[in-house]
C-alpha cells in the first residue's frame, strides 16, 4: 500500500500543478488585457503554494487560481504515532466583470495520512447573475460526461451533494446553480484509488470546457448600472456563503491558513441592502427563483 | 425573586425602546436629509421587535437602529420543566458616507429565564477609517465616566474585553478602537442586579454623547477618492468580523433569526484586493498599527 500512496501523491501533486498552469494560461488568453501574477509562499510546519492572481483585466475583474501541497504532523499527531498528513490541490475563483458572466469556483485535493486513508474531494459551481439555460446545460452536461465515464451515480449523486453544500441557510437559497461536490471519496482497494483519481482528472480537465464557452458567449454583451448593481448584491450573498458557511475557508481562517490566499475567492466589490427584492417577473427574480429551488438541468 | 424579574424586563423593555426612540430622533437630525423607516416584525414563537433603517443619508449611508422584544420555550424547554425565556434589547450599527468619520457600534440587551437566572450583555466600539486621538479619548472618556458611577473595575475589565471580543483573528488586528464590551453581566442578590441595570441605563445613555461630536467635529471634512477607496478595504474587515466572528450575528443566523435585521450591521458597499497594505508612513498605516496594538485611550 505504501508504494502506492506515494505514487498517487506525486500524480495528484504534478496533476494539479499542471492544472494551474493550463487554467492561467487559458485565462489570460481569454481576458487578453491583464496577466496573473504569482506569489509563492511556504508552510511553517512543511510544504507551500502558489497564489496566482489576474485583476483589473477586460474580462476578469479578480481572478486567483491557488495551488499548494503542504505536509507536516497531524494534529492528532503524537510521539508514539508519529501520524503525518499530507494535502495537495487547486482552488480557483473567478469574478468576471461583467454581470452577463457568471461566476465560478473550482477546487480538487488529494489528501493524506500516514498509516490511514487517503481521498479526494473537490468539485465546481456556477453562480450566474442572470439566468441562461443554455448555460446551465452546457456546464452540467460537460460536468456529467466527464463523470459517466467512471461511475454512472458519480453526477446525480455529487449533483445534489453540491446544490446541499452551496446552500445559504439563512438566505433559503443556493449560492448558484450548482455543479458538483465530493468530498472525502476513498475506496477500500488501491485498484479503486486508482479508479478516483482518473476521475478526478477528468472531471478537472472538464472546468475549462464547461466554463469557457460560457465566458466567450456572453463576453461581448452590454449591461446597465442596474445589472452590475444586482451582481453586486448577489456578490454580497457569495461573501455571505464563503464566510458563514464554507468549510474550506473556516477551516482553513481558524487553523492559521494562509489568509490573502484563503479570502482571494472573495469579489472585488459586494453591497448590501436592507431587504432588496427584486420585482416579481423580472430577469433578477428568475434567477432567485432557481436558486430556491435548484433544477435538475440534464 | 420572581416580582423583581418581571419588573426587571419590563423596565429593561422599556429602556431600550425609549432609547432607540431618543438615538433614531438625534441621528435624523445629525443627518439632515434622510429619515429612518420602520419594519416591525413578530416572531413565530412570541415577541417582535421593529428594524429602523435610515439609508443614503447626506451623513449616513446606512443605519439601523434595531429593537426587540421576544420570548417562548427556551430551547431546553420540556413538558416537565416548561422552561421559558425573554430577551430584550438594542442594536445599532452606523456607517457614514465619509471615511473621516468612523462607524460605530452599540448594543445593549437584557436575557432572563424562568426559575433560572437573569443577565445583561452589550458595548459600544468605535470603527475609524483614520485614527484621531482626540476622538479616541473623548469616545472612552465618556463611556469610562459612565461606567466609573458604579464600579471603578468596569472601564478596565470591559475595555479590555471589547478588545478581546473584537479581533479578527485571521487578520490579527482588532476589528476598531474599541470601547466596552460586556456580556452574561450578573448578579447573585436582586440589589445587585438593580446595579447592574442602572449601569446598562447609564452606558447606553452615554452612546450619544460618546459618537455624536466626533460626527460633528468630521462632517464637514473633505475627503479624497483615496480615502474612500481605503474606507471600502476596511469594510471588508468589518464584514470579515461580523460574519466569521460575531457570536449575535452567527447566533442569530444559525437559529433562524431575522436575516435582515441581522445583517443590517453590514456595510452597503464593501471591497475585498489581495494582499492590499497601506504605505509606511501614511495615515492609513497609522491606523492599522492602532488596530495590532490596542492602546489604553486614558
Amino acid at each position: 500500500m505504501a508504494e502506492i500512496q506515494y505514487s498517487l501523491r506525486t500524480r495528484a501533486e504534478t496533476l494539479f500543478r499542471k492544472l494551474q498552469d493550463e487554467i492561467t494560461a487559458a485565462l489570460e488568453i481569454l481576458d487578453g488585457s491583464e496577466k496573473f501574477f504569482q506569489e509563492t509562499w511556504e508552510r511553517p510546519g512543511g510544504g507551500g503554494g502558489q497564489t496566482r492572481i489576474l485583476k483589473e483585466g477586460s474580462v476578469f475583474e479578480k481572478a486567483g487560481v491557488n495551488f499548494s501541497a503542504v505536509h507536516g504532523d497531524a494534529p492528532e499527531s503524537t510521539a508514539e504515532n508519529g501520524i503525518t498528513f499530507f494535502a495537495t490541490g487547486i482552488s480557483l475563483v473567478l469574478h468576471p466583470r461583467s454581470p452577463k458572466i457568471p461566476t465560478v469556483h473550482a477546487n480538487f485535493r488529494y489528501f493524506e495520512q500516514t498509516n490511514q486513508h487517503a481521498w479526494f474531494g473537490g468539485g465546481m459551481d456556477l453562480t450566474p447573475y442572470y439566468l441562461d439555460e443554455e448555460d446551465a446545460f452546457h456546464f452540467h452536461r460537460t460536468i456529467k460526461t466527464a463523470c459517466d465515464k467512471h461511475d454512472p451515480s458519480y453526477y446525480p449523486r455529487f449533483k445534489k451533494w453540491c446544490d446541499e453544500y452551496f446552500y445559504i441557510k439563512h438566505r433559503e437559497e443556493t449560492r448558484g446553480i450548482g455543479g458538483i461536490f465530493f468530498d472525502n471519496l476513498s475506496a477500500p482497494t488501491v485498484r479503486e484509488l486508482e479508479n478516483i483519481f482518473a476521475f478526478v482528472e477528468d472531471a478537472a480537465y472538464s472546468f475549462l470546457p464547461a466554463y469557457v464557452p460560457i465566458v466567450e458567449k456572453h463576453r461581448d454583451e452590454h449591461y446597465t448600472e442596474d445589472e452590475k448593481h444586482w451582481q453586486l448584491l448577489r456578490r454580497g450573498r457569495y461573501v455571505e456563503f464563503n464566510l458563514v458557511y464554507d468549510r474550506g475557508t473556516r477551516f482553513g481562517l481558524e487553523t492559521n491558513g494562509r489568509t490573502e490566499s484563503i479570502l482571494m475567492s472573495l469579489p472585488t466589490v459586494a453591497r448590501w441592502e436592507y431587504d432588496a427584492h427584486p420585482s416579481p417577473g423580472s430577469p433578477e427574480a428568475k434567477l432567485e427563483a432557481v436558486l430556491k429551488n435548484p433544477r435538475e438541468w440534464i
